[in-house]
């Protein structure tokens, strides 16, 4: 196999991996280098100055996230779900043909409606073949967390929740952040948490249960330090009391550790169990789609 | 009855009315003058400054609003429900006595989770005397909406819906505000405000369905002007949803005329009737507060 560096190229940061003939990380490199941070034009120049040294003249680069959007490198034209490794590499968005391609996001349409992932497949894709699994539900909290099955190896639904971004606008925005004590608390107390995920799972919704974090603080009936956990608990349980899930229920978890134990969390108060993968979920991703060019290149020799 | 001088005194605003006899609007003054722009200790100067001319030796001033919050000019404390025009008048909080009087807001606990209001209690009392009613359901849409039931001309339930406020946290703050151009657009795209309703009614949650307002503008699947209206349907046609409606149900819409405009056309869309007061309703409840008290007074003589 050709030598293989994996980017992930997202919104506000830029990781990259040297990966061995196993998908093994040989070397990693992390910058604050997202998107946003790189003007139009300049997406070469920053991929030279920051990984030119470990491109050899076989090797191959594959990137996944947001560097194949609009604001990005190179536009990736959405591939339609359902989708596996098969649609993702013919729809690979080459930079450098046969050095240098961007991943292309999935799209899908439910009753008329859109939504898209960037980066997510990828992940999606590693975590599967780190279990051996071709079929699953997956979840990937974060900014706005994608919710997606998987049958058969390809991505048949996914759906998106904004619900780290809600929780920011609440926490920073709106009245509620007038009770919530600076430096920025954690979001690790826990019975607060589940406190806020019971309130969310019982309570008719957020708009309404969102008010309580005010109320709750106001009759003094929360310590103020507790508040962002209690808020960060609604918002997380009425992300996952939309799914619709029942006790017995299976779920892989793909994320950073930290907001992924506060997933496992609320999703255990549902009955829901829950296997973990970490952010090496999208290096996974990333030499198995390499893995695929190689056989199609090998076939079509 | 003494000559009768009402305030609603809000967080941002402050308005002023000499009532007559029978409750009718003699005078009307508005100030931006909310508790927020008021020194702690000014509120009296203040108070003297904008209405001291209309008070003469034998007035009687009730003000409703944040007024009494502690933020305000007395703390008024909570009312708990049931509540109706004797349980407010005895715990009035007074200024001067007999002459300057806050309204107390009102509390309940559902459980074990309290909701507040202060100010939509008197608009609540204030609209059921000018229709003629003492069992009715009621909303009162804005920042933070407050839907009402009242029994026997008391106050029984009520909850809070963060409807205003994360509409504009959504159209301000969040990555929906890119595609929204500026100067900030109305809400009065019909179409894109009743599709925002529909898919607000029959989709998993706002988390979800908020997503729909960046994807539909990524795939021009909207117009660029109308996604405020959608926004706008989304998030109050959300709170619609929580509140377990059903066709044939009437409510008594309190508000501003445009605001109650879209609630009416989105609760017709779930064959709701609604009948519709505009913000005289204080001035009505402040008014029959005032009788209330006259008739205490008269008894107790």
């Amino acid at each position: 196999m050709q030598p293989l560096l994996g980017l992930d190229w997202g919104t506000t940061s830029l990781r990259g991996a040297r990966l061995g003939e196993r998908g093994q990380v040989l070397e990693e490199r992390s910058f604050p280098r997202g998107i946003l941070s790189v003007a139009p034009g300049q997406f070469a120049a920053v991929f030279e100055s920051l990984f030119g040294d470990w491109m050899t003249a076989d090797s191959l680069c594959l990137i996944s996230g947001m560097a194949g959007s609009q604001q990005g490198w190179l536009q990736a034209p959405y591939c339609a779900c359902p989708a596996g490794f098969a649609e993702l590499t013919t729809k690979l968005a080459w930079i450098a043909p046969g050095r240098i391609a961007i991943v292309p996001g999935l799209s899908i349409e439910v009753d008329g409606v859109p939504d898209v992932m960037r980066g997510e497949e990828t992940q999606v894709f590693g975590a599967l073949k780190l279990l051996a699994l071709d079929s699953a539900r997956l979840v990937l909290p974060g900014t706005h967390s994608k919710w997606v099955s998987v049958q058969n190896g390809r991505i048949t639904q996914f759906s998106s929740s904004m619900t780290g971004e809600v929780y920011a606008l609440l926490r920073q925005h709106s009245i509620l952040a007038r009770s919530m004590v600076e430096p920025e608390s954690d979001r690790n107390n826990g019975p607060a948490f589940e406190r806020g995920v019971h309130q969310a799972l019982t309570g008719k919704g957020l708009l309404h249960t969102a008010f309580s974090a005010r109320t709750l603080a106001l009759f003094e009936r929360i310590d103020q330090a507790a508040l962002p956990s209690y808020l960060s608990g609604l918002v997380i349980g009425e992300e996952i009391k939309m799914q619709g899930l029942s006790a017995g229920d299976a779920l892989v978890l793909i994320g950073a550790p930290l907001l992924c134990a506060l997933y496992k969390t609320a999703l255990q108060l549902v009955g829901v169990s829950v296997t973990q993968v970490g952010n090496q979920a999208t290096w996974a991703g990333l030499h198995a789609l390499a893995q695929t060019l190689q056989t199609q290149a090998a076939k079509n020799k």
